[in-house]
């Protein structure tokens, strides 16, 4: 089977993008950030994730320096003293504060050092511009750019033969498509995390805002997918 | 004074970026990486030379996964097994086997997510091609290609302004150029490791093997500069 390093958060989307590289075929290896987020809960529920379908290795790479380093202009980590948007409309223009800087710039391109050294043609990442189009790195332009910078990188850009691909399955996709998809696949969305700043009840599971813009999005998503949603909101 | 990022390995390419950007009149910011490098040695000149140079800052970030992880592709970490290559031709064909997968595409999205903290319009990294032209990812056309990515990864690709440059002021020098270069700028090359795989004398003092690609490179270049080599060699 041809090798897939899918990066992998433990939320809804990076879930989904699992599943579906998983049904492709493809041998997977899942990549995990911790990087000082507010929610690292969701990085217990990638490790199960991972086992549950069947990635060869979970690598979770320790960014704890970044969240330090980047804590100034971002809500989404623990070290910053500013809060995460609760109740806001999502909709709203602009970049959101709960943008980390060069995140996912830096995500692929520790996700592509792994892809070279497996000789993996596939780089998986969930993101998605139709739902929230405040993230400059998760879009469509910023992707293909960073394929091209990929391939001048390594090796695969010397050498002859297939190039790397970053693979984008969820790009066009609304919430409740990707919700779905991620059915279809077998996902069990109960154990992924999306708020961005989630409390946990006294066994450590998770309990989301319900407020956030990541849990307005999740919740509108399962309505609109008219399945029942597993989340536990505070 | 505006504000620049420089990578800032501890070597002789770095640390001359670093004396020409001061001499700029930039507020430099200096970033090294811990990568489980066989010459960690360099991160103790990197740290004199960042305080000789009068940087702002100097982060030294923990990559020692990524040394781990990339062990297996490249003879540049301690983890490996595979051996830096001796006396060999440095001008001979290919990718060496000291390439580190992805390398510089993360030491400079790593920049990339300080520099958009810092508000900084300048990320300075050493490469140059002429010297050395096996390291896919010291092209220009890679540099050209990162500058595009993170552009549009970053807040500064959505709002209005400057965009981040990558500044190369070595790309096109040889390393004699590069050498007196950095002599006009007042550079204690003494103060700098090349070698790839240095010893170090009882008090920790690097001793360079000079027979690896990047001793030999170094030792050519000081012959060429016509002045006095101050590394000391095994």
């Amino acid at each position: 089977m041809p090798a897939a390093v899918v990066l992998l958060s433990g939320g809804l989307d990076s879930v989904t993008v699992l599943a579906v590289a998983a049904a492709k075929g493809f041998d997977t290896y899942a990549m995990s950030f911790a990087y000082g987020q507010r929610h690292a809960v969701e990085l217990e529920c990638a490790a199960r994730q991972a086992a549950r379908f069947g990635a060869k290795a979970h690598e979770v790479v320790d960014l704890s320096h970044l969240g330090r380093l980047v804590a100034p202009a971002t809500a989404l980590v623990g070290d910053s003293a500013l809060d995460v948007p609760k109740g806001q409309d999502v909709a709203s223009a602009g970049i959101p504060t709960t943008y980390v800087p060069a995140r996912n710039t830096l995500f692929l391109s520790y996700g592509l050092a792994w892809a070279e050294v497996l000789e993996a043609r596939h780089l998986f990442i969930g993101v998605n511009a139709l739902d929230y189009s405040g993230y400059p790195d998760c879009r469509p332009a910023f992707i293909e750019s960073f394929a091209s910078t990929a391939n001048l990188a390594t090796r695969i850009g010397v050498e002859a033969g297939e190039p790397l691909r970053i693979e984008t399955p969820l790009q066009a996709l609304r919430k409740h498509e990707i919700i779905a998809l991620g059915l279809e696949h077998g996902v069990d969305y109960a154990d992924t995390v999306s708020c961005y700043d989630p409390a946990q009840d006294a066994s450590g599971a998770p309990i989301a805002c319900g407020s956030c813009d990541s849990c307005q999005l999740r919740r509108r998503g399962f309505e609109l997918a008219a399945v029942p949603d597993p989340t536990r909101y505070a």
